[in-house]
């Protein structure tokens, strides 16, 4: 029998009106003679009141009380999804992430599925249930629930059709598919019809809110085709993300706008040595390496990291972008590095926003570049860094510029029918 | 190092100011160098408003489900009391039931506890941390989530007092001990400073609601000590429930009042053989016996069901009050019985309430029983049914008059000082 993933997002479940709309979803691919197996987001805001809930008896609350808090979100969703099928006549079950045999790493908050042992649900859809999952969470090797951070349920999603081998994953949303932008901002922006797993990445990545870069990955891992599709238009088999070999190839598929991001710029004072010790230059370097290597270790790759010269040897300043969540760790990487080197700066913007295009060879296209370089200083938007990608092209804007940018450039590039390269 | 267990109910943790208050109570006990165990209930009225959710998705829900639901109620609990203690500087840990290794029986929404696993627990005390434990809930042998039932709370602090060897279990209300009556009812209502498991235990049993009968059963047969206390007033050490050897013995320790039961009367059909075969007497005769098999199975016994015959053979009325909580499964139950007695008829009323009095002896004093009575009698307050168990002497009243039969009931024998018969 046809195995199916379900996942219904918080704004598909935000009350019972909701929930019941979406388990007559699940009724009706039941009817089609579907194993399904349900993934639910908590409901509507429901994580981030519990995280202002914890922010009033602790200012820094500990990520593990954090993630014991958060799991209840969707323990709340999986029983209300499993009483409102059962109220439609249909057998199911609930599961927790621990039930459900999601085993992740240690990181509190933002944990990474390390393996599924779905023997309890192949057992119940063996039963002949609907079996109902909680999305964003999991347990570690300790027995200690943890999540797995904004939009995780997409990942669990991914993960459970990867380890019961479902024929498809459906992710339900309030949007009926993949847009070249974001619909609610830019009026004009197109539906495509199916995506590679690699461009979809590249999207989510470059911060398009509609899937979780990680859960992309995943399913491009783990080959596990995904379907995005609205709650509300049922009928519409929304966008495609499939393989390189089944979905089309676009120059640019896309523009997508992260606002979550911090740039920063670590102005470093030059060698005292000023002279040329070559062994003082390279201790210099070396501590410049290894400061190098650590911003790697969390995540910001040397690549994306602008290193200007004072000479031919000396970097007198690191500039880059990181993720919202990660600049606390990198803020006090930075501020010990510092210490190395007498009166160096550190200038942290949270006020930016990184737009990026998407599509396959734009970052080696000259000529995309110098448009999309064109387009922002038409429309007097300062750049102020440029970056690139596999499949992206970024650029770097303060933040109250970000609508006219991607308003812009999504007009330049996007405007008419995204364009295949080859379509197969 | 002594242990205390430590229980905060719902209005207690009912908001984030509040959390933090109970906190503070449990680092003054910290300070006094006691390990501790932290057990603690849903914030105020999660548990009916989780109900009430579940009740817009599905009339009759499944008792397992809603268990997932209601256990997410003291999740929130454990994780937000963590959280207010690390503000304060502790080292704190929060545990679900399960983690908590609490298991119990199959029974979702009414489980028993069988065992506390508590290995977790102790790690966690050893490495001087402070446990925080969700009460009301507990995982049974195949890891399905169960809850206690109202009030499960109290047992789970019990349990986990017997089985850590704590000193002694406190349990935080908003209420600063055992009274003679409810205080918010009875404004002459007395303080006891303490009392037996045994009279607690039939307080408990007659409606008292400020403890849960089967924490005090508990608390009996493992020998915890309890001590009832106000989280307002944590200065004060309030009422001690200990054993008949420590505590005064009450010829009445107080008056009790619940509301939650049902009175159901059975009116059977006469034999029609009623000239008196004596084989068809003896088949309907079995028939009755059946009936008050199954009813004692749910916990109504025969001694506290009323029997009229109609001569000196024929049982013709069967009459008693049950919890309203097992309500539907006494009337199906009767209902089935009813098909074997043509022409019989079934009473329900919901409007009733079961006033006692509660103290050792009172149940063969003839002279109390008639004062009760005169009590009531003289209030025109009209009594329908009358019952006694080992402590205590009930009157089932219509709902409208348990008021005024509670405070004549309290004037009549619980004005003075709680008389104690004994003082060891």
């Amino acid at each position: 029998m046809a195995r199916l993933v379900q996942k219904f997002g918080g704004s598909s479940v935000r009350d019972a009106a909701h929930i019941l709309k979406a388990a007559r979803i699940v009724a009706d691919a039941h009817r089609e003679g579907k194993e399904l197996v349900v993934v639910v987001s908590a409901m509507g805001n429901s994580t981030d009141e519990l995280i202002s809930l914890a922010s009033q008896v602790n200012a820094v609350p500990d990520p593990r009380e954090l993630d014991v808090l958060l799991a209840t979100g969707e323990q709340v969703s999986i029983s209300m999804m499993a009483l409102a099928l059962q109220s439609l006549g249909l057998k199911a079950r609930s599961f927790t992430g621990p039930q459900a045999g999601i085993l992740t790493d240690d990181t509190h908050g933002y944990a990474r599925i390390k393996t599924v042992q779905a023997s309890r649900l192949e057992t119940s859809l063996r039963r002949g249930e609907i079996a109902v999952v909680a999305g964003f969470q999991g347990m570690n090797r300790n027995s200690e629930l943890t999540t797995l951070g904004r939009g995780g349920s997409d990942t669990t999603a991914v993960a459970l059709a990867a380890a019961l081998k479902a024929e498809c994953c459906d992710i339900y949303t309030d949007v009926n598919g993949i847009y070249t932008t974001d619909p609610r901002t830019v009026g004009s922006a197109r539906r495509l019809h199916s995506i590679s797993y690699e461009e979809m990445l590249a999207l989510a990545s470059a911060g398009a809110q509609v899937l979780n870069a990680r859960s992309v990955e995943l399913a491009l891992r783990t080959n596990v085709k995904l379907r995005l599709r609205s709650t509300f238009e049922p009928g519409d088999t929304g966008t495609l993300v499939t393989s390189r070999e089944l979905a089309p190839e676009y120059q640019v598929c896309g523009v997508a706008c992260d606002s979550d991001r911090v740039s920063v710029r670590l102005v470093l004072s030059q060698s005292f040595a000023s002279e040329g010790s070559t062994r003082l230059d390279e201790a210099r370097a070396e501590k410049i390496e290894n400061v190098l290597e650590k911003l790697n270790q969390l995540g910001v790759h040397s690549k994306n990291i602008l290193c200007k010269k004072a000479d031919s040897i000396n970097i007198s300043e690191l500039e880059f972008t990181c993720e919202n969540r990660i600049s606390r760790q990198v803020q006090s990487l930075l501020n010990h590095a510092m210490e190395e080197f007498p009166s160096s700066q550190m200038l942290l913007d949270t006020g930016i926003a990184r737009i990026s295009i998407i599509g396959s060879g734009v970052h080696t296209d000259r000529e995309i570049r110098n448009q999309l370089l064109n387009t922002l200083s038409e429309a007097e938007v300062p750049v102020s860094m440029l970056s690139a990608d596999e499949l992206s092209l970024s650029a770097v804007v303060p933040a109250n510029f970000k609508e006219i940018a991607v308003k812009e450039v999504h007009a330049r590039f996007c405007q008419e029918s995204p364009q295949a390269v080859t379509v197969h």
